[in-house]
Order: structure tokens, then C-alpha cells, then sequence
């Protein structure tokens, strides 16, 4: 799902312990060819780590190869998409800026390496993950602390490209941005390329492309997908499929059914409640 | 000078660094004969390495032998004094408690080892200084941090002896608390021992015994000590040497000169601004 993360708050609170430094997801099975869209930004630093399979990641609109034993550097509010045409799985660590920010390494201000292929990076990575899903012991905190402090030192000393400058983001990041946040506030009404790009301040044709550069999707596949997923969050709550089709801007049922199926590989009817 | 440190925030002014996870101060060439007395407890764990000559430790009116290379940990609020008959040096490093409780290990209720003689924490502490002292690039807060972390970690897992149990101080802990700040409050009028006992909620003799046990100190000594302490800055600040004798309690001039001649080493005059 193509977002703004505000906030390393939301995160947090799926962690077994109190303030993380890091939070980890695992994604699997990533397969672009049933958009499974996730292109987002951040403030928060992010490092991916690639198990299993192999794909692509997208990072402000520049393509890059992206296969088992990577691991790819995600700059603050860089916009990332990470797919596959064949299937992959990835770790996905998210540093929370504030404690960056206590160890006086500013992410929001530096600029890393994208792709750092250097050992000691994916040594102390695997330790991160070690520690997160692994240990329960009473350290376990102050270990994770610990490793995330050692990798952010291992960045900044060995893999920092620029530091207190404006980092050139290519042509058409701000109109993307822009699109999306329409598109996440107007889903439930009629949305026309025409109305969107008039909003981003930019022209249909200029937009599609540079959508579909940053993101890997285009403008109505990401329109479509965003109000799938916000349709299956409304059908677990309890909500009728119709009414939930409704709420989301589709006005045909059957175009619903059928979008909703290539969307999320599975039918409404199978996120009813107690189905 | 024997106090209770209510808090973190007065040390840390001193350092190069916002916030640091420890402060580190070198105390050199302390000599009880000279009465350079410094009993005094705090809620920040504090480790002492002894760097030159041998002495002692006093911890909560226990006295242990401390030479060079020794380490010992002082437990949140224990009563501590470090002296030595003839020269000590030794680097006192205090551990920021709200750093401790960042990372889940609350060192306010976890009592560690007092002399853990592992050669792990000798390599730790080395850092810590090397750090504190000689690094200064961009990555010193985040080494010094991810350090403390170390040594926190390794005391937690192998050094605690006792966890969130009410640990038992020995008899007379808390009178001479009281005696302490009674003393620190009323520094500048007349006190007896009398006076002074009766607030400690004990009888003079009782008191007069489990101060020079917890401080090395008897009380006299500790008031003419904390009296020659304020003379001193307030002759640093320009006050006239006799107006500081007056407000400090001392209500004889001579008595005053030869009293902090034999505390602090020098003259009143030494102190004197510009001089």
C-alpha cells in the first residue's frame, strides 16, 4: 500500500517490548503480478533484507535489482516499492528516527549508501533479527539497542554519501506525493486523472508517468487497490460486502467481486466475520 | 564533600556531548589525612576504577581495600566514601538512571556485585574512558551509548546478586541521611551534636558512631569539611574572606584560616578572585 508513515508510533505497538528501536515485518511471497502494491515513505530510516527469491526495488523512482542475500539501504522519505514478477520474501527494519536522533546520527539529514554490500552490515543485521524474534531474556532491550546503535555507527562512518544538503529527489517526487494523499483522502468518491492531476499542480500525461516511475503501479491500479484494502478492513468489521463496496467507491457489484479477487487474491466473502 | 546527588541533570553540564548515558570525572591524588572528604549517594549506578596508588572504599559503612586496577560497582543510593592514607587516583563513571530504565534495566532495583573481578567489565570500562575522553567524531554519542550498553548488559547477566527485592542496608542508613542534609540546611548557625541527633531521630552516641562508620568521617569533621566547601565559592565569587567566614558559621577568624588550611590545602586568600 502506497502511504505516508507519519509516525513510528503506529508501529510500535505490535512489539513485545516498550519503545523498540527497531520494528520488524516480514513480507513474503511478494508478487507483483497480483498487486500487491506497498510503495510508501517514511521518516524513519529503513533497511530491507532479502531471504528469499529475487525481484526488484523501486527507490524514487530508479529500478534495482533486489535478490536473496541483499540488503538495501531506505533513506528518510525516500518512496520504495519493493516486487517480484516470480515470488520473494524480505525483511523489513524500520529505525525509529527518535532514537537516531539521541545517538546524535540524524538520518533525516544523512544520506546512506543505498545498496552498502559490505559484510559487517549483514552481520549486524542478522543479529538484529536474532534478537527480535529470538531472545526473551531480560537484555533483550538493551541488545537490540545495542546492534541498532552498531549499524548505525557502521553506517555513518563507512557508507555516509551526503550530509546537510538537500538530497535531489527526482523530477516529479512532490506531484506523487501529492496524488497519493488525493487519492487517500477522496477515495470513496469518483476520481478522474483529470481531477488528480490538477490537484498535484501537474498535467495527466506528466503524472501517469511519473506514478507509475515511483510506484510501479499505475494511477487506477493504485486507486483500485487502495479501496480494496480499505474494503477488507470494513467486511472484517462487520460491514455488509455491499455496503462496504459502496463506501469505497465502487458503484457496481460485480465490478467490486471481480477487482476485489485480482486485487487481494481472494473473494469478499472471505473476510465475512466468523466466516 | 559527603551529599545525596538527587539527580543526573547537575553532572551533565560538564560534557562535550547533549544527554550523555554517562558522565566520568577523575579524582586524583585524594588523601584522607588532608580531609578531602566525598561520601555521598545518588540513584545513578556509579563504577569506580582505581588508576593509581591504593586506598580504600567505605560502602555503606563497610570498608573494602581498593588499588590499581580495581573496579568497584556502587549500587543505586549506597552511601560511598573512596579514600586513601597515602595517594589515590580513581575515574568515577556515573550512569545516567533514566538511560538505564531506556534500555529495561532499572538499576534502582537490581543489585549488582561490589567487586565483580571480571575482565570483561576492566575491557568495558576502558572503552568508556577511551571514548569519553579521546573520541570526537560525529559517531563519539552513539559509541558512547552502545558501551554502556555493554557494560550494563554484562553486569545484568552475570553480576546481579539480588532483583526487586528491598535490599537491607545496614543499622543507621537513614540517621545519617538525615544528619547529612540536617547539617547541609543548617551549616551556617550553631550546631551540636545534640541538635543534630535529635533530628537524625537518634541518640548522639549511636549517631556519632555510624557516621565515622558510613563516611570515614566524624560529624565535626564533615561540618568544618561542608563549611570550608561554601567559604571557598563564595571567596571564588568575591565575597571579603571574614563575611565568608561569618556565613559560613565560623564566627572566629583565625580558627576560620587554620581550619581551611588544614581542609582544602591552601589559604582563604588562595581563593580570592584575581588574586
Amino acid at each position: 500500500m502506497i502511504t505516508r508513515h507519519d509516525s513510528y508510533e503506529g508501529y510500535k505497538t505490535n512489539s513485545e517490548i516498550s519503545d523498540p528501536p527497531c520494528v520488524i515485518f516480514l513480507k513474503e511471497d511478494r508478487n507483483y503480478s497480483k498487486s500487491k502494491a506497498c510503495a510508501n515513505w517514511h521518516d524513519d530510516l529503513e533497511l530491507q533484507l532479502c531471504s528469499k527469491g529475487s525481484g526488484y526495488i523501486i527507490i524514487n523512482g530508479e529500478k534495482y535489482a533486489f535478490k536473496s542475500g541483499d540488503i538495501a539501504v531506505i533513506n528518510s522519505d525516500f518512496i520504495h516499492y519493493t516486487g517480484s514478477d516470480e515470488a520473494i520474501s524480505f525483511y523489513s527494519v524500520i529505525i525509529d528516527s527518535a532514537f537516531c536522533r539521541a545517538a546524535d546520527i540524524d538520518c533525516s539529514s544523512i544520506r546512506f549508501d543505498m545498496f552498502p554490500n559490505d559484510g559487517l552490515i549483514s552481520e549486524i543485521t542478522d543479529d538484529i533479527l536474532k534478537i527480535y524474534y529470538s531472545d526473551h531474556t531480560v537484555c533483550k532491550k538493551a541488545k537490540l539497542q545495542m546492534s541498532v546503535l552498531k549499524l548505525l555507527i557502521t553506517l555513518r562512518e563507512r557508507h555516509t554519501v551526503s550530509q546537510n544538503t538537500e538530497f535531489k529527489l527526482g523530477m516529479g517526487f512532490e506531484q506523487v506525493k501529492a496524488a497519493v494523499e488525493f487519492i487517500r483522502a477522496n477515495y470513496n468518491q469518483r476520481l478522474t486523472l483529470d481531477m488528480i492531476a490538477k490537484n498535484a499542480l501537474t498535467d495527466k500525461y506528466r503524472l501517469s508517468h511519473c506514478f507509475k516511475a515511483f510506484t510501479g503501479l499505475t494511477i487506477f491500479q493504485y486507486i483500485n487497490d487502495y479501496r480494496c484494502e480499505v474494503a477488507k478492513s470494513l467486511i472484517r468489521n462487520g460491514l455488509m460486502i455491499n455496503e462496504a463496496a459502496a463506501q469505497c467507491g465502487f458503484n457496481n457489484a460485480s465490478f467490486f467481486t471481480r477487482t476485489f479477487k485480482r486485487y487481494t487474491g481472494k473473494f469478499p466473502s472471505d473476510y465475512k466475520k466468523n466466516s
